[in-house]
């Protein structure tokens, strides 16, 4: 039976191999049940359901639209290749369904302002899947580190460095999704670049860079999809800030986020993943300065230590499903925040390909 | 007494601050020795030498000329403003002494190649102040990570960072010759940039970059010196490689470097100046992949720790001395290892002004 005290009951629309890990999301998140899942054929969706040990309770369903109409499904998930995530985004907000969708959220920005159009006027609640933005470390460092009346505030950003970098199979490069022009056109540019742009957006306060600059390093596959790439971005105020990223499916794993500030800096080396499910730190640096003769420094980094009860991604389903059971239950206006943060990540995606399309020159946003 | 045991007699031009730390490593170093110390005034090179503790054995000149004059003299260290090397570097070749310059070697590589052919031509050893080069750190993620038959090699690599930044007092931002255009006309970019763009033309086994881009969030003073800059490195051999340097004399200390391979990567915060004298650590992942579900990570970084017997800038001064005592005492040739290395650092350097001219465009090499 579908545990009907949790509150929001989720439908998956597609078997791809991240919906496994929000499947099991769905199921640690307390106020979150999984109550359907669709697959283009039956059978996928049935061997899906059987390989993740969902309960009898969920429903299985061979098409995406007959999911859509299931009165039971309060949510909808989207893993669906980006390609596919305007169309069936804006059928399932039409349904009345909230959306969680992968990252990237769209191909493009003309195309997220589609499903944002259709979920504003049918009243649900949208997020992407930028899952650690609801990890306790974050909302730590920016406690910690961002807040101008913290004693230990690293001051004024000066400088942002992050990379998204993965080692892909030959497998991977041949037939992943990822790196198909039909499926997810934006290649490493929306899958890890996503997150180092949102994280440099982040540490920035969510405002828009005033330039965007691609490196002349980038890599694309024989079918013009990026695997690899660098970018700048530049803000002006309130000081002149700098963000580097670097993502690649070419080369060694790193998840490196470097901010440094007028005052101190913060370094994280799993900031998408952590290391470990139930833990993560981040190293702080204040207020460093050479000893005499500069033979040395003062102090060393910190290492804070941050304890999460539940994984990432299921604190991003129970945010989500808080949001979704405000609406549902209260009459709650959906939150505009997680939307916006979407948007202007996607904003700054479309910003990185118009200056690719320049040959790198810097776009104005 | 100046110790005749101790093969290689040093003078110093002139009294920077830094002229502080390289007279105790002459000290250190067990194969040289502080033998002389000019100053425009001998009243300052007193002050100094007595601030410093140099035994009465230490001749104190009043001028640079005359320290040249000064036949016990074998190598002179440099820590004059650069505008000044190429005066002093050529005019102490002449005199046949060895000389060890303080970074950036020259203002150009114009001046450079004057001192080269000055070393060149009177059978003297060159060699410039980057410390960091000598200690035994930097061997040993040579010897680890980079020779591809060993066993944690890191592989072909994709991706270079690095960081040089220091936050300036008010008084340096007004009156240290680093930022003033008549001395130290080349600002960050001369000083800490040096270390980044040698660091990674190390990585890269000296190969120079085909094209040198400045990146838009150059920062000068009201004279024109930079004092923060963002530049990106480009080669193609064997795989395409990118490198971003980031160095500013306006935020918090960094000293990152950060170099990422396809089976691994090394990670450093303290690749300059490590944070203590006697031992430093570097950080390598290799091999690392998610586990299953991408919940986690299946390793995480191995901290390698080197002790080093001497600090890094006494193994820098043991190294030159060991070069000198050879051509002095055994006929053999200078070493051309470290002119190079500081000509092909220079020729970033130079590459970097002029994208900065032509308004960030990339410039080739």
């Amino acid at each position: 039976m579908v545990d009907t005290t949790k509150t929001v009951h989720f439908g998956i629309l597609g078997c791809a191999e991240i919906a496994r890990k929000v499947a099991r999301a769905i199921d640690l998140a307390p106020n979150a049940t999984l109550c359907a899942v669709a697959s283009r054929s039956k059978e996928k969706a049935e061997k899906f359901a059987a390989e993740n040990g969902f309960p009898a309770s969920v429903k299985i369903y061979g098409s995406y639209d007959r999911l859509l109409e299931d009165p039971g499904v309060d949510a909808v998930y989207v893993p669906l290749p980006t390609s596919l995530h305007v169309r069936w985004a804006v059928l399932a907000a039409g349904r009345k369904k909230h959306v969680l969708v992968e990252k990237p959220a769209a191909l493009d920005v003309a195309e997220l302002d589609q499903i944002l159009a259709a979920v504003e006027s049918n009243g649900v609640q949208f997020m992407d899947g930028s899952m650690w933005l609801h990890h306790p470390r974050t909302a730590h460092i920016q406690q910690l580190c961002f807040v101008p009346s913290s004693a230990k505030s690293i001051g004024p950003i000066h400088f942002i460095h992050s990379t998204g970098t993965l080692p892909a199979t030959p497998e991977f490069l041949a037939s992943n999704i990822r790196v198909k022009p039909e499926l997810d056109g934006l290649g490493v540019l929306g899958d890890l670049a996503w997150y180092c742009i949102g994280a440099s957006l982040w540490a920035k306060g969510y405002q828009l860079p005033i330039t965007v600059t691609a490196l002349p390093d980038v890599k694309r596959n024989s079918a013009g999809v990026i695997l690899s790439i660098t970018v700048s971005l530049l803000w002006d105020q309130p000081i002149q800030t700098l963000a580097t990223i670097h993502c690649s499916f070419l080369s060694h794993i790193s998840m490196d986020l470097v901010i440094c500030g007028s005052d101190g800096s913060v370094h994280l080396r799993d900031f998408t993943i952590p290391y470990q499910e139930t833990s993560a730190s981040f190293d702080v640096t204040f207020g460093a300065k050479f000893v005499d003769l500069h033979i040395g420094w003062n102090v060393k980094p910190e290492e804070v230590h941050v304890v999460n009860e539940l994984p990432q991604e299921a604190l991003m389903v129970q945010e989500f499903s808080r949001l979704v059971a405000g609406i549902k239950d209260c009459g709650s206006q959906p939150s505009t925040k997680w939307p916006e943060i979407s948007r202007k990540t996607q904003l700054v995606v479309d910003a990185v390909n118009k200056s690719l399309e320049l040959g790198c020159k810097s776009v104005s946003l």
